[in-house]
């Protein structure tokens, strides 16, 4: 026991809190700007997960809200926590042949903790990713174990290989910000998932495609606006400078892209459909922010603006394509903004970078580095996850009984509702009857809960 | 083909990514600061948007929801572009005779795009403000290509004559960060498009004036604290550099007057009806932020505070004299905070300002000054909208029909619900009547979707 | 009335708009760094009102919701304007014996407006703990009285003690950005109100404890988002200054704790009750960021990580034994989360501190000022606001009637409702039945309101 504590003793001294500089310099006045700027660039990333939680609760059905809201939080409290134990190390320690990092874990030896935290929420992002595709029937056991694994592992060992000094940063890969490092893992890694996950209820039956509308869409557009909000610290930190030129080019670039991808989802969705489909523009506002997200400071202002057109049509037709012909039922459209636009963001650099894209004049050799790229992403991300969740299914089961997904997981997981049960401004006489079978509730109340509360509804 | 490429090509090498700088120098330092600060409160500012959304989406009814989110995040996107590529030379071009720009449009050798993304973000500001009087009844179509026009000429015009070196600005009129450019034009518009639109279906009969209450006041006043919170990069950034005074002299009047507004509005319906009334407070807040933003560089701590409170009355009046006498239907209140209390702001400069306002001993040069000011952007832009309104009318129509309106904008401009049509958790048993004839759904499903998925609500 | 206008310009004139600097010195780039990040940090801290707002709402039911979200927005006006008249004169001005200020009200002779700006928004976090203790039931006029008084003279002294040179300050007491200053004096006030409040009707019956659960938990968790988002500033803020090595230092502890206390609390409850308690964890959420902040800047990362996991225990037993044994009805929990987290986390800064904690080897006399100061604290608060609230409840009644609080308080103060009555896309023929009492309907009908207009539904 001692011993335990002088050790845990020593780690603490190590990371201690710092001490004030003496007068300035203009390199400590420039430092103190450069690391402000990542600081709230950092905020505004981590700002982020309200969105992802709001779009997330918002498209999906009210009974499966809680547990959608107890992802959201626990991802992001377990990506910090890993990604500072493990993930921090493998992705940015001295290289083992540009395959993996190999030391900085728990910030030994580690500076720049303003960086380690810009990075952590970065890897955060990518793991709820994954929360949205599998929402409405994933056990929230195994999703908070592949969520250990990809923060720990998975998109450290991507990120090493594209930002912490890896083979494909050698190659000349580029991706600014992280379509490919963030958006496409958290897109692979959901897709595999869904994959032995299976569909919601009645979602696919003989008679054709369910659409199962969102219970909340005023929330989950408040969400959208959060993540783009969030999304200028995510493309605009990633500069890590505060660079007077660089980082307003990419604000711009990044509002440019969305407002693109909003029009042309817009407009296609009324040509498509005879109408502008809320929930599509909605997703192809963060289509063209994947989009731009890993050539927001590579490309012109004209190039962002068609980028982020191309990607609104491309969410459109990627989230119809799986959802009616390959039939993946991802319940928030994840796997088409991050995933299909994430590939379009990634190419889209090896045909509009300025100084080496094909389109001006740099030939293909760029856009075939970013093409092995996102196949290497893809490759690794799909077979790790993969792995990982054959295992996790075989062990313990990945999905919540069909009485508990018929029940909804709020009550089922949580014991809870989101919502008051019934509006008491409604007439109080009318006692809501309960959804949920007899069975189920008795089975849930004998389960030994020492909770000892009546619930009253007045 | 080949040309258009070429073309296309020569227009991305123009607005290319910038370069990193040397070893820093005091200049360069302060650059980064003067930039950082300038492009967080851009980002502040485009959040202004959620509130926006938010305030429009709580304070009408839960049938018109998907169709105002789609109206502000599509004029977002819209006025991003616009401003783009014609408002920003229009704005601040090198002036024809003080009235307009004439070049710098789609940036071409504009340097400081930072300053650029900053007005962009404002001139959005001003198009949405419409957005929020017209609601419930509008056609979306009409709706963009007012849109199109207010953010492509009618503002950046005013924008020219105040901030871009125009008339206005060399006759000494005030307006820091825009009660009259941004808030004045765009509730101005507002009116006239209402003039020509007319009141919600219900809203005014023979028996007297209808309240029609919002769906959702918490998600109101979530984007009311939104507003305010992005309202400090509005008022803020608009110094444009990070002077250490200045920024906190302007947030601190920026804060003081709003919350003046918020205690006079609170006690005054109190008052006046007895009650503190939350849609009028919450108004007031925005009513107090309106009258302080043309001065909060100019006018002492008291006086934002003074500001304020009276801001907070004309407000209340404003909106009861809008509603109850003049009949003319806001249902958000837009015209009451945006213009009357945009003029009251304006207008306090001359009496505020603690260099030459009148209760300083200037004198009512200044006064007169900014009433020219105000006379002037009213006139403009009620005549270049009114035009621009009534041709849309003749020749498309603006308003939606009788029966779309009732049943609503988002089943029938959308063909979708904001919430869940039923909450999983009430009875399954009692499936919702439709509250659409059926006529129109028949109608609208004739149209040609090629929508082929069901809808269930399990 | 000459001789006013005379005193109130003179007023003006002291605080006046500053004028630019000339060119840039070292000294000056790096006061513009400072002021940004302070201003941003401020900025930031002010958005946790619409956080506060949100949790109090979620959590309570939908027909107290106007009256608490009115609650907030009084709160942060009232206060800032108290702040700027009284409060920061106590809490900052020349020290009478380190017990209070006595100089520097309306401002006068301070010249840091930035440095005033970052402690109004403070007074005002204090101030809104108390709404969420006391809603559902207090009177609004008595609990304004409660704010100008707290945020006027209660919190000040404290803040003088600790922050303004005070006496704790002398004796060596840490509290690096306010678990006792802000969090705790906030708490101490919300018990003694509720004492003398007593709890919710319902609340607590001869068959035990009922749960009144929260109507709009989506809500309530971007409500806790938004918080944490915001004490990124109000903890990063608090240095004062942009030091690059502390400032990333702040933010990673603020991080790590919370992310430390969601995954304690969230599996304790998974041990304690058999599932994760989403209330529970999103209130741990918020236990762990109260916890690390006094120690943010002088603990280890470590050392943040396990103050995080004790506080989310701590925070699940409080706030079942203040529930359920103690029989004090906190609605939002505001008691365990900001009282006994407070103290929690201003303790562990004598056990953690990386200089002269207890588990570094300092002793226990850190500790010792720091239950010092606790009691100090909790002492002074409970004292003047038990006065306070005695006073109050003698003169004028605390609380509302059982027939207003029944109607719930929307109706009873406000004359209205958060929603719409009934969602118009239900069947429109099915009225909904009034759930208030004939005779309240009458009475507050007949108080004279001027308001002439009729309600629809249509």
């Amino acid at each position: 026991m001692k011993r335990k504590m002088i050790f845990l003793f020593s780690i603490f001294m190590l990371i201690s809190a710092p001490t004030f500089a003496a007068s300035p310099t203009i390199e400590t006045v420039q430092a103190s700007v450069d690391t402000i700027w990542v600081m709230i660039a950092a905020i505004l990333v981590f700002f982020m997960h309200a969105g992802f939680a709001m779009v997330e609760a918002g498209f999906t059905r009210s009974k499966n809200t809680l547990n959608i809201l107890m992802k959201n939080f626990l991802t992001v409290a377990i990506a910090s926590v890993l990604y500072f134990l493990i993930g921090y190390g493998i992705m940015f320690g001295t290289s083992f042949n540009g395959v993996i990092g190999t030391d900085g874990f728990i910030l030994a030896n580690v500076e720049n903790i303003g960086f380690f935290l810009f990075q952590a929420v970065f890897a955060a992002t990518c793991a709820t990713i994954i929360s949205g595709a599998v929402a409405e029937r994933m056990k929230l056991q195994s999703y908070l174990l592949l969520t250990i694994i990809m923060t720990g592992i998975i998109y450290p060992v991507v990120g090493h290989w594209i930002w912490g000094g890896g083979w494909l940063s050698k190659l000349g890969f580029v991706d600014f910000a992280g379509s490919s490092v963030v958006h496409l893992t958290g897109a692979a890694a959901a897709l595999t998932t869904v994959f032995f996950l299976g569909a919601r209820i009645g979602k696919y039956s003989e008679k054709g495609v369910n659409a199962i509308p969102g219970h909340n869409i005023p929330i989950g557009a408040l969400g959208v606006f959060i993540l783009w909000f969030g999304w200028f610290g995510f493309n605009g930190g990633s500069s890590l400078v505060a660079d007077p030129s660089l980082v307003p080019h990419v604000i711009t670039t990044t509002l440019l892209a969305a407002s693109g991808a909003i029009i042309s989802s817009a407009f296609y969705t009324q040509i498509r459909f005879n109408r502008i489909d809320a929930s599509l523009t909605l997703n192809g506002a963060l289509g063209g922010l994947v989009g731009i997200t890993a050539g927001c400071a590579n490309v012109s202002i004209f190039g962002s603006i068609i980028i982020g057109l191309v990607a609104g049509i491309i969410l459109v037709e990627a989230v119809r394509f799986i959802d009616v012909k390959a039939k993946i039922d991802d319940p928030v459209g994840a796997i088409a903004v991050h995933g299909i636009c994430g590939i379009w963001g990634t190419l889209a650099v090896g045909l509009f970078d300025v100084s080496s894209g094909l389109f001006y004049g740099g030939g293909a050799s760029l856009l075939l580095v970013q093409l092995t790229g996102v196949l290497s992403v893809i490759g690794w991300t799909v077979l790790t996850s993969g792995g990982l969740v054959y295992i996790l299914k075989k062990a313990f089961g990945i999905r919540v009984s069909h009485e508990e997904e018929i029940a909804g997981l709020d009550f089922a997981e949580h014991g809870s509702s989101a919502y008051e049960l019934n509006e008491t401004i409604f007439d109080s006489k009318s006692t809501p009857t309960a959804p949920f079978g007899k069975d189920l509730v008795e089975r849930l109340n004998g389960l030994g809960s020492s909770e000892t509360v009546n619930k009253t509804l007045h």
